[in-house]
This record gives structure tokens, sequence and C-alpha cells, in this order.
């Protein structure tokens, strides 16, 4: 029997995914399971972009542009007017799903060997990506204790070498929430600019900053305009996860046509999600209003519930819907399964993901869980609920 | 402004879209351009399956399960068993398009600088995926002369280093429309066993088998079970390339779990494709038999008409709507690029893939093209009096 890769087998599960079987077990024991997780918004898909599907009779379901319809890429560049960035068709590529763009980024920019740091605690999959793409991640501590907020320039610095080719973000960021100020942005352009170096930035969290804060986005670092590419989603801004439709979106020529040789031998981005997605950009400026109050309120009740519960700390996140909060236990993998296998409260029990599986060296996130904010508020309160009382029970406590 | 990747500069542009600027330009020149270059069926997606998505009301378009729907997955296992391959739910992941199931094949079974040998003339694309994975291509020839039969396993040996992981296949194929024969998928059974390589097959075109001969697939080779890993679209199936859902399967558990830790990290394939595959299942036997009629009247009409023009040549395909035909051209690109922007004949031209984008090697495939005949009977005649007149005026003839 033929072996494996090494590269396959060196890859890790995904720290979202890894505990289904224990959650399916606990559903199958009759405890109901909040799945505070995954970031699988509940909110409805606009109905005018569903609609848009239902209503379109197109006889045969054909290959659309490899870079997509270009008539969703007139849609995105007015979307993205809207936001105060400034892009045109032929600098979009319509991807499937935001995952897709990162394939073409880090293949388009890096080879084998060649390193991109990234600040951490990271969302997961960026891992798979660059093992998939041979790339190389050199992760750089930001910390609970600030918030998660951008490490200083000494410490990018730090791990620069001559086989840096870029640095990576997401903003507002998947674990932790943080969203990163104007003022950082502008430091990671002066970085990217110094050492010559791509940034690349997964802002698929952008319409959900929260307490007035204006998100700014890299696409307005036009001095450095050439090392810059924009990684986008409809996925979350519409809770239309399934179409699989997102953007990869760069001023630099030449990795635009670099991308498109790698577009154009996937054939095309899915056609329905591509119908969906441009009659999305038509959503009314309500819809997202009432989302982001409703996420406002839900990460009120995490935050100040956790911070509530003795020993635990969450910083208050500004954007996306997730947040990395500190536990007084021993080991966050150890705790999460046992929440799924051991616990219940009132008949139910809370599936996090452990905070492990966002950093690179064993040891780190060990205390720490990403909590998805992604429940109605009632839910929410029960599931806090549900940690308060585990962590009086739980045997792992550690203070 | 930083560099781009070596591997991404090294990549050709696909070869079926490389000349679709040119073919624009003719097109605003008021000439009509018949598209024999392009895989894209003008048959109708069946209605039962268009239905099922237009009739779908789900509030939140939600995330799928990594390896697909379970429902989707059951139909599937449905339909194989149909066409006589046994297969579990657990088996499968549904991907996006056949294209993401080569990036996982690749990615689980082999590592940077491994080795895959392909029979070519073959689909430029796997290049593509080759490169974005480290993969080195070793092709070995088959000649328009044998009608692109299977090589000699002597040919496969002479190729065979200690770092050959895989042999590649496309059946039917594409470009060639060559259907392998039982005996010679064994004779690829035998190889994989006795050097301990992975075979994997690429059989999208599986249903359209024609002159009364059975497709047999290489999950029919259960002696070798954990070699074999099958890549299937439902694109041509049903004439429906834009839903962009395919599937991965493979009766190897470390091969299944190493390409589902893939999966897990590009999250689901998309949800309205699976939708209408789903669905797709139960499409009546009549469909596939009207289908194959069709092909067959328009497979003779190609071949029938561009065998009676002076100095061409095209054997005869039993599969898939492609066929290689030699031309008396001095050189295919230069001969289809001038076809788009100097040629035309009572207003028309035709659009070819030169072969050359399907052979490794400069200077192989420039005396032929890659003729796809999606086009109904009447406008493929008209493509055939086209490029007999065009032969009798282009500057480049050979003989």
């Amino acid at each position: 029997m033929p072996k494996i890769s090494q590269k396959g087998a060196s890859m890790q599960s995904s720290p979202i995914r890894k505990l289904v079987p224990f959650s399916d077990a606990a559903k199958a024991r009759g405890i109901h399971v909040y799945h505070l997780n995954i970031g699988q918004p509940d909110i409805e898909t606009p109905k005018g972009a569903r609609d848009a599907v239902r209503n379109a009779d197109i006889p045969v379901i054909a290959y659309s542009h490899s870079a997509g319809n270009l008539s969703y890429r007139k849609k995105l560049v007015e979307y993205y007017h809207s936001v105060g960035i400034e892009v045109t068709t032929d600098e979009i590529i319509v991807t499937t799903g935001g995952s897709e763009g990162l394939l073409f980024a880090f293949n388009s920019c890096m080879d084998q060997g060649d390193e991109i740091i990234i600040p951490e605690p990271f969302y997961a999959n960026y891992n798979a990506f660059a093992s998939m793409c041979g790339v190389v991640v050199k992760p750089i501590i930001s910390t609970i204790e600030d918030g998660f907020a951008l490490p200083s320039i000494e410490d990018f610095e730090k791990v620069i070498t001559p086989k840096t080719k870029a640095i990576m973000i997401c903003n507002p960021n998947n674990p932790t929430g943080y969203l990163y100020s104007k003022e950082e942005i502008l430091k990671l352009g002066e970085i990217a600019k110094k050492h010559d170096l791509f940034l690349f930035a997964d802002e698929v969290y952008r319409e959900f900053c929260y307490d007035g804060v204006k998100h700014f986005s890299v696409m307005e670092l036009t001095d450095i305009a050439d090392n810059v590419v924009l990684l986008d989603s409809v996925s979350k801004r519409y809770s239309a996860c399934g179409v699989r439709v997102g953007a990869f979106i760069t001023h630099n020529k030449e990795v635009y046509d670099t991308a498109m040789k790698m577009a154009q031998a996937r054939l095309s981005p899915p056609s329905y999600g591509q119908i969906l997605g441009e009659a999305a950009v038509d959503t009314p400026k309500e819809y997202f209003e009432s989302v982001n109050k409703e996420y406002v309120a839900r990460r009120n009740t995490i935050v100040n519930g956790v911070n509530a519960i003795p020993g635990c700390f969450v910083p208050m996140p500004k954007g996306a819907f997730y947040c990395v909060a500190r536990l007084p236990i021993d080991d966050s993998d150890r705790f999460c399964r046992w929440l799924l296998e051991e616990f219940s409260y009132n008949g139910a029990t809370v599936m996090f993901a452990p905070a492990t599986g966002f950093y690179s060296k064993k040891g780190q996130g060990v205390n720490e869980v990403r909590i998805s904010y992604c429940l109605n508020v009632s839910d929410l309160e029960k599931a806090v609920e549900c940690l308060r009382e585990a962590l009086k029970v739980y045997p792992g406590r550690t203070n």
C-alpha cells in the first residue's frame, strides 16, 4: 500500500471540527449542545438574495468566466466603493469561498519553503493551506493581556529572514475578535514596504465592527498597492456560508495574472453562489444595522457573562463574532471534550473550540477557548450558565 | 515590489482559454465563432435537477458537512452502485468540481518533488494543479497512429524512479476521446501493484461511451483498492459545469482521512450545487440515451467531416466529446490564432484548442488541435466547412 504524503500526515485536524464526534455522542445521549465552537451564523440569508437564485431560470448551468461573471464583478466594484475601497472589475477574481483566495495568494506569491508571518492565535485553517502550498508559517504572539492587539514592529522584525515573503492578518480577527486600528494597519504597511513583503488581509468580517469603530482596509494603503492582496467572502457578510463565494483582489497586475492562471485551471467559481452574491449587494442597509445590533447584544452577553465567572477573563472584542477566553483549566482540549462526554446542566452542555488549535506551539492556549457567539441571546445566557456550572465541577480546574 | 512565486511564473495559461481575447476580437468584427475549443455542453441541465434548486426554501444557506451533505452522499452511493461501483458514504468526499478532487489527491499522496506519470496528450490543467502542489509530471507519449491507446508497460517502467508516487489517467480521455478498455485498466492495475503506486482516475466522462462499449472503472480493481483514487464531477454528466460539484472517492482510509483534513480546512462544497447534484441522480435513463445519441451524431459529423478533408486525420474516439486531429499545418498555435484574427468563411470562423497545450515538450502537437464537439450537428457541419476552406488558404499549410 503506497504511503500518504508527509505534508498530509503532518496536517492537523481543524480545531473547530475535531470534537464533532463527541458532540454527536452527547446529542445521542439526549443532551442539548450549545454550539459555540463554529462561526455558522443563525441569521437569515437576505431574502432578496435567496430569491434571485429561486427565480433564476437558466437552461444550462454553464461555466462562468474564470474571474467570475462580469455582471457580478461590476456589482462588487459598487459594493467596495461603498465601503471606501476603490477597485476595478479587472482586479477582482471571484473565488470559491475565502479559502480558495488563500490558495491563490499563497501559490501566486510564495514557493516551497518561503515564510509568512502571522500574528497568533490565528485562524487554524491558514495552517492547512500553508501546508498544501509548501509555505512555512512564522507566528508571532499577540497576547490576551493586550486584548490581542498587533505585536510590535520589533516582534515582526525579529522573525523576518531572507525567506520571508509575506505578512498575513485577519481583520476583524478570527479567533480573537480584535479589530486592528487604522494606526496598526499603517504600521503593517510600513513593515511590508521596508522589507518588500506581500501583505495579505482576510477581511471577511468587515461588516462586523462594533461600538462605532470604522474598519480600515489594507486596500487603503495606496502607497504600497502592489504589496497588498485582499481576501474576502460573502459567507459572513450575508450569512451565506454555503454558497462558497469569495474574492481575491489586488492592484498588482502580475499577482493578478498569476492567480488568474490558477483560476482558469479550476475553470470557474459556483454559478448559483454568484447569482446570490450579485443580488446580495443590494441588501438594504437596515439588514446590517439590525444584524450588528443583534451581534453587539450577543457579544455583551458572552463577554460580560464569562467575565463574571470567577477565574475567567475575556477582552472585549470590537469585531467579528468570536472571542478568546482564558479559563481556570488545565487543558482546553481535555476540558472541551469533557464538556461533551461527561458534563450536563439542565439537560444541556456547551461546545467550544480549544484555543490550542489556533496557536503553533504545544502548550500555548491550553487555558483558552475560542467562543463563537452565533446563537441568540437566550441560548448564549444558558451556555454561559453551563460554563459557570461546569467550572465548579471540572476535575482539571486550576484555581 | 515583491516578486511573485517561481511556480506561478512558470505556470502555463490554459490552452483552452488563452485564445479567448482573439475570439472576442473576431466577434467584435462581426464574425461568428464556432466554439470547438471548450467542453461546455449546450445540452440542457435536467429540469428536475434545476427545479430542486428553484424549489428549495432554505432560510440560512449554511456550511454543509465538509464531506458533503449525507443525503447527497447516500444518493451518490445509489448512483455508483447503478454503474457497477461499490462505495459507501464514508468513502466519498463531495468536492468543488473535479478540480478540487485533484488538489486533494495530489496533496494527500504526494510531496514536493514527487513524480506522477500521465500518458500525454493530457488535460492541460493537470499541470497547473501539479505545479500548485509541487508535484512533477512525467509524461509518456500515446500516439495518434495508435488512436491514443495506453502506452506499453515498458514505457511506464522506463520513467518510474524512486520518486514516482502515482499514475494518473482520464477515462474516457480529455483531450483524445480515447476510452481505455478493461484490459488496459487491468494492465494499469498491475503496474500500480508491482511498483506500489497510487492510481488516480478522472472519470468525469463515464456516461459518454459510444458504440456499445462499456466503461470499466478503476474502482473495479478490487485487489488494489488501497491504491486507487477516483475523481469525479457532475459537470459533464448532467451538463451542469457551473454548479462546481465533484467527488473524491477512495477505499483507502488513510488517504480519505488525509483528504478530509483538507476538506475541513476549506469548510464545505457548494450548497446549491449539492441540492442540484442530489436531485440529478434521479434523472431518467432516457435523458442519457438521447444525449448519447446526439453526441454520437456530433462525433460522426466531426470525425467523418475532418477525415474527408485532404491532409487531415482523426482517430474515431469511443468516448467523451473531444478528439485530437492532425492537420496539414506548421504550428497549431499560429493556425488557431490566424483562424480568429484573419480568416472567415460565410461570415464565420472556428475556434480550436491548439494541441501543444496538452503536451509537455515544445514541438509536440504542433500539427494537432483538440476539437470539442459540444455544438449541434448543423453548426458542426458549418465548422468543418470553415476548417476545409481555411486549410485551402492558410499560409502555413505544410502539404
